[in-house]
């Protein structure tokens, strides 16, 4: 079958459908955003192109979630570059926490939708750059001797990434309100690293 | 359209339909707890109906899992029913703990399915009934100055719910063994909920 399309050169296409995809998840993240339940439809209008095109590009509806969500993250890692990490532990588990929630609360819709249709390990593979700060910050403060040494450093890296999140899932719920959010996990975590006494 | 079946009595019908469900639900928790990712023809066949009868009951995968999680989770809680929640705080945390983790264990595929295609809020709403125990060991603990009494009684139980399932999540990713699973929850939870030194 020979179409219009296959008369134009393969870099003009290959152009084409990068412009398409950058332009469906933007579009999806600022649809995701403002409603976690944001439809295919709505999505494919914003983007200005149609459903058979975005359907080519990504399959179901949790393939682009996926992708939105994955990209949203890998940009925020770049941005919690420019926490400082080093110094007090505490200190610097609390600028982090910060820096982290704050992004967090921003997408806390696109995480909504993203833990309603990816499996929570892909979620927490998602996670895995930004928690080498986590980890960087937790073997710091074990060294320094002001976080416990008797768990397992992965075991606190999930305890990070489950109450940060946790968080925001009870402000979805309206159990909780983000003003004090990034003050309640810093201090929940900041009990669960310290030392305990002997008894 | 007449058929053989519309001529039974409508008693027979309903006692039918639900020995179907019955067994549905039955032969998915079997198939789920072995398999997360256990489809539905499998499912089917072990509970000796057809995909087209399973679909009339349960329209999508999620809608069944949603029922055999939610089956689950209200069974343990009667099982948690034979823990004493009273005395100590600490150590009715621990005995609560202990109990929920076997019963989690038990589930983890379950879980891993429902956290996969259930949105994580009827998750979290399916866990109401048995969250209610964690409330009651809380309040016991702030009443006797045992446990802190600076955060939300609501985020104190979230944190359990989530420190307890995240646990089960790091098993399933072979990042935590589970011999000792219990033993870290209670642990993590008893330094996050003890009263903090005034500093």
């Amino acid at each position: 079958m020979t179409t219009s399309a296959d008369t134009e050169p393969p870099g003009r296409k290959r152009a084409d459908a990068r412009r398409n995809i950058a332009a469906i998840l933007d579009a999806a993240q600022e649809c995701l955003v403002a409603d976690p339940d944001a439809n295919i439809s709505e999505i494919a209008k914003r983007a200005g192109v149609g459903r058979v095109t975005l359907y080519g590009h990504f399959p179901s509806r949790a393939d682009l979630i996926d992708a939105v969500f994955t990209r949203a993250v890998t940009e925020s890692d770049h941005i919690l570059d420019a926490v400082d990490i080093d110094g007090d532990p505490g200190q610097a588990l609390g600028r982090l926490v910060a820096a982290s929630w704050k992004i967090i609360d921003q997408f806390r819709a696109l995480l909504l939708a993203a833990q309603n249709h990816i499996p929570s390990e892909r979620i927490r593979a998602a996670h895995d750059r930004p928690l080498r700060r986590v980890r960087r910050i937790i073997e710091n403060g074990r060294s320094a001797g002001v976080f416990r040494d008797d768990l397992p450093v992965s075991w606190m890296v999930a305890v990070y990434h489950s109450v940060t999140h946790t968080a925001a899932t009870e402000i979805s719920a309206g159990r909780l309100t983000d003003r004090n959010a990034a003050t309640l996990i810093t201090t929940t975590l900041l009990a669960a690293y310290a030392p305990q006494p002997t008894p």
